[in-house]
């Protein structure tokens, strides 16, 4: 998956092309920033992804001027970053980030198979919360149609991952300053039922597995 | 700060062109997805930033590919975006992601006066931590020698916010189905000193300050 574009320049040791890799970081998330080029000029939106094998889908309603730009198979770059401590040194030099990152390219194309939009809409929503799909309403005929699904192809890739403690120059060690790492957690929290929420219905069991988990 | 550009077209009832939200949004974060156009190609990539006014500082190392390409005064788009909540709702159509996140366009131009670089550098220093700044050791000549930074104007942005609960269709509240808001947290942690810690340090101040904090 290495090629000039996608080749990791700065550091290269923090880089890598590996696939497993790359889907690992993808498959910890469930938001991207989608990068093209509208009229010459860079236009950079999140939307929520899902994951199958080699390829990212999208979903939206049709009217998105998102998709529309994208359905054309016009060149992306997509962006996943996971902010995993911050790296205190002793120096404001040394001061770092430990994070993994995805940077990707390639094109994304209209799914227009009903079968395949409907396991595409699967796989975003196992993408968020696993097994919610299975406990919920699927999308009806109507839904289906004002849904847009798109399909993007990983063409390149590379990951760039630090994961590492404090650096600092030699003679800084003496200096009277606290470093070391604060790490950033993300989990979810206490689950909120709906207000509206019948009587009796207990809490879903998807949302059970995860509360109070680390994301 | 609107433009055709920066309009948000989908949900306007979502999209807010004030420059105090949009402020309080990049202000709550400290990583960016930057895009530019590389050879008629998106690239995006994350980068820490500092707001200060109506400017965006970024910093990296003078060899950086992205700051080089950037440096020239192309067109650049940002992203900010924070997800706080799954929106599970009965019916797979209607989920949906509370957040927060901010588009922004304008170009970068290289800070060449070292008075401002080294201001520059103390604002992204804050943006991270805060109160961090004024506890470590400074950068020296060499150090700023080695080091870009970048100011990018904010031509135009706008945000985009979802905080609302669930809305079902009104058939499906006769479902026997769980639904809710989802919360996700992200705070700081623990610290973990670093091992070559000198004997004797207490813990920073301003890790003291945001340990266990929410993010």
């Amino acid at each position: 998956m290495k090629t000039d574009r996608s080749k990791v320049k700065r550091i290269p040791k923090r880089g890598t092309y590996d696939k497993e890799t790359i889907y690992g970081i993808l498959d910890k998330e469930f938001i991207c920033q989608i990068g093209f080029v509208h009229e010459d000029h860079p236009v950079v939106i999140p939307t929520i992804y899902g994951r199958k094998e080699n390829n990212l889908y999208f979903h939206g309603a049709n009217v998105s001027r998102m998709l529309q730009s994208m359905e054309a198979g016009v060149s992306l770059s997509i962006n996943v970053t996971r902010t995993n401590a911050l790296v205190l040194a002793r120096s404001a030099f040394h001061h770092s980030l430990n994070y993994e990152s995805v940077t990707l390219f390639g094109k994304a194309h209209l799914v227009e198979d009903n079968a395949e939009k409907n396991e595409a809409l699967r796989i975003i929503s196992e993408q968020v919360l696993a097994d919610r799909w299975q406990e919920v309403r699927k999308p009806n005929a109507k839904e289906l149609n004002v849904t847009k699904v798109l399909k993007f192809k990983i063409e390149e890739g590379s990951a760039k991952i630090r994961n590492e403690g404090v650096g600092d120059d030699d003679k800084d060690y003496e200096l009277d300053i606290w470093a070391g790492l604060l790490p950033i957690e993300r989990k979810f929290k206490k689950p909120i039922p709906d207000p509206l929420l019948k009587n009796g219905i207990k809490m879903a069991e998807s949302v059970k597995k995860v509360a109070n988990e680390e994301l």
